[in-house]
């Protein structure tokens, strides 16, 4: 065959006059009745190819054959079309190809859907055919991208220090909050590996290792209920240090997120990245992940509304809930049926309801203004800042239900508002975690973060007394109210270590049973280490302003854990099962539907 | 903490006059009664800190509790040592760090082992405390140098417009000669993932997908049993191009392969590599992965005594079989013992015995000499160049057996002869494999490197007819003994695979159903495409020059396929097994002990 010697999209100007060979895909065949034009398509981009008697008879009559998809090789001259026909549309508008020679490398059948941009078509079927999908210029410029990204982020840690390490797949249960993926073992019988939801201890124990900084894109694995947009397999930039403070560590990954937008996208993100702690965070925005590219802060009025006549509100404040408020702008001209959308819309966050003002003409109406009196309006007038036009929307509930409401409330109207500016990365840091979450099924503690999570050194005498009061030295990364990162210190004393498994209700021989080797590790002189790991598929998603991230990915799952070009999951012989000491305990006869 | 400023192996001449902060372990401690001495080690290497009274009497006595692997942060004065004192096995030795600071960040215990290079000890102690042997400067070294060279192949590819594109672990069976892991699926009861042996058909859909250049450092699974150096999880650099000569690729490759080794140990490969067929390497060294750091080649001799009187070969002659030689120089003076020896190392190999010849004082001597006419004794000495003080080798058997045979007893020779160059690094390509072997067991032909592997252009004819003598389109990297890489063309036509399919004893049936997707994608426009895998651990093993792969790996498994740091596999609860559809079927009452 003929090898290329030129990229169809990479020809330039200078290349006129040159005889070139080109490789690639017919994207489109136009017959003028004695000229054909073709034009071919390869990873960098379009060119078109002109077969006329004058050039060679023979390769017309070849490429006659040629159809959508078809595979060529073609050897011709490259020249300046006739500037009536430049085509602006495309990088090599004014070139085209006159084809002396043709070679069809392969066939194709006309392709379920168009090899182009901008398809509409059910998902699932791009899924079935990703191999057509990914020829499609949006795809594979996005997985250019990523590339690309993936290559910066390393040279990044390379230059400052990191070793690259692999840590194992085959490897044990860990609790980190998610399902397992389960390995039988064949060698030995009743016994499973699992796959790593990450690679924490292993990264931990590089550190007790003396390695001080490591790194590793990593493959992580989790068995949930898939919610819309994740991953069964998803990949995280894994990062571990050891003898570097907090702070140290934060700065590093901003500049890394700065030279990676710089050089992938041309953005400028600024640093230092805001720094908000949690308590801020859910207090401003109701949310660890708040979506900074827009004000519409959420503010506390409990104390303005607890001896109010609003009799919710008054109940609220006395049972330690809080009352807070959104003041939307111009939100007065909100219709009927907008305003009863609230109440659905906190249920579905948990909310028992919403209480709103609008401001017109100067008067406050609502089902709760009759209630209050006219110093608490005008307290509520200065602290809200209320003006000619606004809606005011009050939540009263536990926190963690107002935070939930009126946080995914302030979100709503940012984005169909559009007070949000696309065009803007917005990151901040989250610190000051709670160590711990009371998990109010089970009755007991667990770690919001993980089980190694640091806890603040002026906080460590709450282990005994108030866990719950507890602050971790953890740290998310958070862009455009997306969690993209997140880490921490971690504990390096056994003696810590040990409080904190038996604060999330292991005792000390559970406690040893899963993790006896890490506090054995802990002994031998464990230096002060902490890490992070950023979400390398989501990143990438925001980075290609793509909508999901099955966009960034070359062969994704689909909600429902399915590879529908594989085929994966599927049976497999009983022999397999029996090698692996297995048994099928199937209840239902029929396996449900992949779709 | 104090937070290091320097490296402790990193202190030069220029530093001194310099105020520091180093964090690391002591390796060693040597108290000359009111002076302290601190061999101070972090990943760099070692520096000497030296706490006297004069400097701070403070730190000395902080110090005077520290032990060996305790981790400490110094600060400290950089000073030159008194020359009487220079220790020139340290690369500090001429400099040494008067401590005015200093603070215990943890305490160890005393290790089970030195942390110091050469030890020896059992392995299973060392992999238990994995920990601890990484802090060993030899696995460091390993350890940077296999980051370095993972950074390097990726700089290669990434100049070399690959892009790198992940493909999924969580995957579905493919037949490739080995056990797949398999992982059962909980949202689809009595189904399977399968963890990939390698990428290979998510790298060739890549192609059709119009990627054209790809590669990763992929993991990949086995579920084999293991030999010695073997491990179930493993790490390839896997490559796949389209519109590629196999010379391009294979160019570009020894290209790579000259980077790799000048820009990590300073070795120059020349290139190109030497090529040899499958039929030539098999010829002259019995094997398709010849160690070419030394001679002693296989001759053919079956022409010269096949009517000789010499039973086995006359008879080994007729029924098709063949009669090589190896002429080992100097081995007339092998003992009685060593010469019988040949006899059992014959057998371990398949082979029903060895004959013998030396050469002395002018003399043929052996069992078969007198069988020999005068006329066969002139042509031996020709054809195998025989002098004075040789031992001729034969083999007379089916061609495998004697290949087998003379082969690994080539191999023995070279190593305790002495024959091999332990400083070269001696490449070739094998090139023009079989497609086929015959199975004798299964009674049909199986792949000799996998099903996708395009044959030979003018050997296409022979499906039909021969598939025996089909010659593929495959080549492998050979290096010092070592299969390091695998490649070939892949078939890229519809019918071609099918044929393929049908060779290997699918029915069309069964080939769609495990392949339909592949045969599917091939009738869109699949672009002529071929590629290659390297296995990272085996380069890394030979470029640093360590004996096994589990030196080259932070976490290795041992031959039972166990992780004996986490220790994995395990038993899980009955609970999760019920998720997952799945119920235990283990005959024997307990577990086999791991070691």
């Amino acid at each position: 065959m003929m090898l290329k010697t030129h990229h169809c999209g990479k020809l330039t100007k200078s290349d006129i006059g040159q005889e070139v060979v080109l490789n690639g895909w017919v994207q489109r065949r136009r017959d003028l009745g004695g000229v054909l034009f073709i034009d071919l398509r390869d990873r960098s981009g379009i060119v078109q190819l002109v077969f006329n008697p004058e050039f060679s008879g023979q390769a017309l009559e070849i490429a006659d054959k040629a159809r959508n998809e078809y595979v060529l090789a073609v050897r011709g001259l490259v020249v300046e079309r006739d500037p009536e026909t430049f085509n602006p549309n495309l990088e090599t508008g004014e070139l085209e190809v006159r084809v002396t020679e043709i070679e069809i490398l392969n066939t194709a059948k006309n392709p379920p859907f168009f090899i182009e941009d901008g398809i509409e078509i059910d998902e699932s079927l791009r899924l079935k055919h990703r191999y057509l999908d990914l020829r499609r210029p949006e795809m594979q410029k996005t997985l250019m991208l990523r590339s690309k990204a993936t290559k910066l982020i390393r040279d990044f840690l390379d230059d400052n220090g990191f070793l690259e390490i692999e840590t194992p797949i085959l490897t044990k249960s860990t609790p980190e909050g998610a399902r397992d993926y389960l390995v039988p073992s064949r060698v030995h019988p009743g016994e499973f590996f699992a796959l790593p939801q990450s690679p924490q201890i292993y990264k931990q124990l590089l550190m007790v290792g003396g390695l001080e900084r490591y790194y590793q894109i990593a493959r992580c694995f989790r068995d949930e209920d898939l919610r819309a947009d994740r991953q069964p397999e998803f990949t995280q930039v894994d990062i571990e240090t050891s003898f570097m403070s907090p702070e140290q560590l934060l700065s590093l990954m901003e500049s890394m997120i700065a030279k990676l937008f710089r050089e992938t996208i041309g953005y400028e993100v600024p640093t230092p990245f805001q720094r908000l702690t949690y308590a801020e965070a859910m207090d401003k925005y109701g949310s660890d992940k708040p979506d900074l590219r827009f004000g519409l802060e959420l503010v506390t009025v409990t104390d303005l509304v607890a001896d109010s006549d609003v009799k919710v509100f008054n109940m609220v404040a006395k049972n330690g809930g809080i009352v807070k408020a959104l003041n939307v702008k111009g939100g007065a001209s909100w219709s009927r049926k907008e305003l009863d959308d609230l109440q659905p819309f906190a249920a579905r966050y948990g909310g028992k309801g919403l209480a709103w003002i609008t401001v017109k003409d100067g008067e406050w109406k609502g089902p709760i203004v009759k209630f209050f009196k006219p110093e608490e309006i005008a307290a509520l007038t200065e602290r809200l800042a209320v003006e000619e036009g606004d809606l005011l929307v009050f939540s009263a509930d536990k926190p963690k239900v107002v935070y939930d409401v009126l946080g995914n409330l302030r979100l709503k109207i940012g984005k169909e508002s559009g007070l949000i500016d696309e065009s803007v990365f917005k990151f901040a840091w989250v610190v000051d975690f709670p160590m711990f979450e009371y998990d109010e099924e089970a009755k007991r503690y667990v770690a919001m973060h993980h089980p190694f999570t640091r806890p603040k050194d002026e906080d460590l005498h709450l282990f005994d007394s108030d866990p719950g009061q507890m602050r971790a030295q953890a740290y998310d990364m958070v862009l455009n109210g997306y969690e993209v990162g997140g880490g921490s210190m971690r504990i390096f004393r056994r003696e810590v270590q040990e409080k904190m498994f038996a604060a999330l209700g292991f005792t000390p021989e559970q406690a040893y049973e899963k993790f006896g080797f890490l506090l054995d590790a802990f002994e031998y002189g464990t230096p002060p280490h902490g890490g992070i790991a950023l979400g390398l598929d989501r990143l990438v998603m925001l980075l290609a302003r793509r909508s999901n991230l099955r966009e960034t990915i070359a062969f994704p799952k689909t909600a429902s854990a399915t590879d529908l070009l594989m085929d994966a999951p599927s049976a497999v012989d009983g022999k397999q099962l029996e090698e692996l000491s297995i048994r099928l305990a199937v209840k239902e006869p029929a396996a449900p539907a992949k779709a």
